[in-house]
């Protein structure tokens, strides 16, 4: 059997998630669907990870097996043929028959974006957490400078995640601004639940003066989701690269 | 009678152009009755040109009499309330009484995005022209550079176009690549009815290399629409600016 590693790219807003669910269309079946399709067989699809409804993906990595014969131009043509214009498959490769698109991933880089000026631009529905008011960029970036490093990250996970260590490596969380797009970009070897959209509604209450970097030591040593500011929306993320041995 | 200007961003793709028409929704319909829903008063709405179905705007301009009292602020916000998220009012000025959006005009410039790579983007989807083969981007520029000047565009412009004469200065016309996109930017004192699209239909048959940057010079002289290459889709066009004297 052959592995064939995809690097997807979709845009999130009309899917339930990443993952198949019974209760609304996800893109890995919409993926699946186009590779039965293509192939003529059903295969089990492993995605790099999960993404919620609403967030995207400009490279997720999804690995499936095949006895299709095509070469990769051909399925990547292919699946873009069966696939939806908002999910699109934008690069193949076969890989050992031993890769694993989610265990063998070494680390991810997720950006989120916020859209921060009075008036949302038509441009950003759905694409970013539109947020009225001058945020502190400086703030905001203190801030990061705080949470980067190996830590244990229980107060920046959804309460009820089953995890047996909330322990990751955020080996880098940067803020920058261009012009009304203010962008978080968070690199880490493994993200838990909701990690990156807790750590942004963290780092926008910085940035409001809702809270100050000095306060982030704390809300990490509480270990506690409650220590920590409300999750920011789907709609600003986009898991940008996965990164493999 | 108070006269308004507004500056105003909208996603073209639900509309059926700027200008109000039996067959669609246009633009100008929907803030004709965001107007009329905030001062309780049918007003005429003066754009500063039409736009098509399909084309976008970062900073249209409009103008219209009212009795209303409330301030600029209040205009903006209020407007904003009764329209769609698709189309924004950024900002609003009073003006003199004889000012008009179209007619004080001194210059427009539109921009023209291009995604040339050979899997479209999610995220341009119906905002830009998908282009697969490589485009060559030094030949699109020196047949821009043709083109700059005040020159009869009758062979860029729509036919049967009922206009009186077809000169016009077009002060500026560059193209820039930033990875996957090639961006057009055209100025001009005025611009003939569809001028800009088949100015960026007639860049992309010579960034493919069916004309060469030596074709443009006979093609303006021919004054004849046929001369030109077909007009680009609506979708990659956007009003960037309306220059006022």
């Amino acid at each position: 059997m052959r592995n064939i590693l995809l690097t997807i790219a979709y845009d999130g807003t009309e899917y339930c998630g990443w993952q198949e669910q019974l209760n609304g269309i996800s893109v890995a079946a919409k993926i699946n669907g186009a590779i039965e399709s293509l192939t003529g067989k059903r295969s089990k699809l492993y995605g790099s990870g999960r993404t919620d409804s609403g967030v995207h993906a400009l490279a997720q990595k999804a690995n499936f097996k095949t006895e299709f014969s095509g070469d990769c131009d051909r399925i990547t043509a292919g699946l873009n043929f069966y696939l939806p214009e908002d999910i699109r498959v934008l690069s193949c490769a076969e890989v050992s028959e031993d890769f694993n698109a989610r265990f063998n991933a070494k680390s991810k880089t997720y950006i989120y974006k916020i859209y921060n000026s009075p008036i949302l631009s038509p441009f950003y529905i759905n694409r970013a957490w539109h947020i009225k008011y001058p945020l502190n960029v400086g703030a905001m970036r203190r801030a990061a400078w705080e949470m980067e490093g190996e830590r244990d990250f229980s107060s920046f996970m959804a309460s009820g995640s089953p995890v047996k260590s909330a322990v990751r490596n955020l080996s880098r969380l940067s803020v920058s601004r261009s012009a009304e797009i203010i962008e978080v970009s968070a690199t880490a070897n493994g993200f838990l639940y909701n990690m990156v959209r807790i750590i942004v509604g963290t780092l926008v209450y910085t940035g409001m003066g809702k809270l100050t970097p000095e306060d982030i030591k704390p809300i990490l040593q509480a270990q506690n989701r409650a220590a920590a500011a409300p999750t920011a929306p789907a709609r600003g993320l986009y898991l940008k690269e996965v990164v493999y041995g």
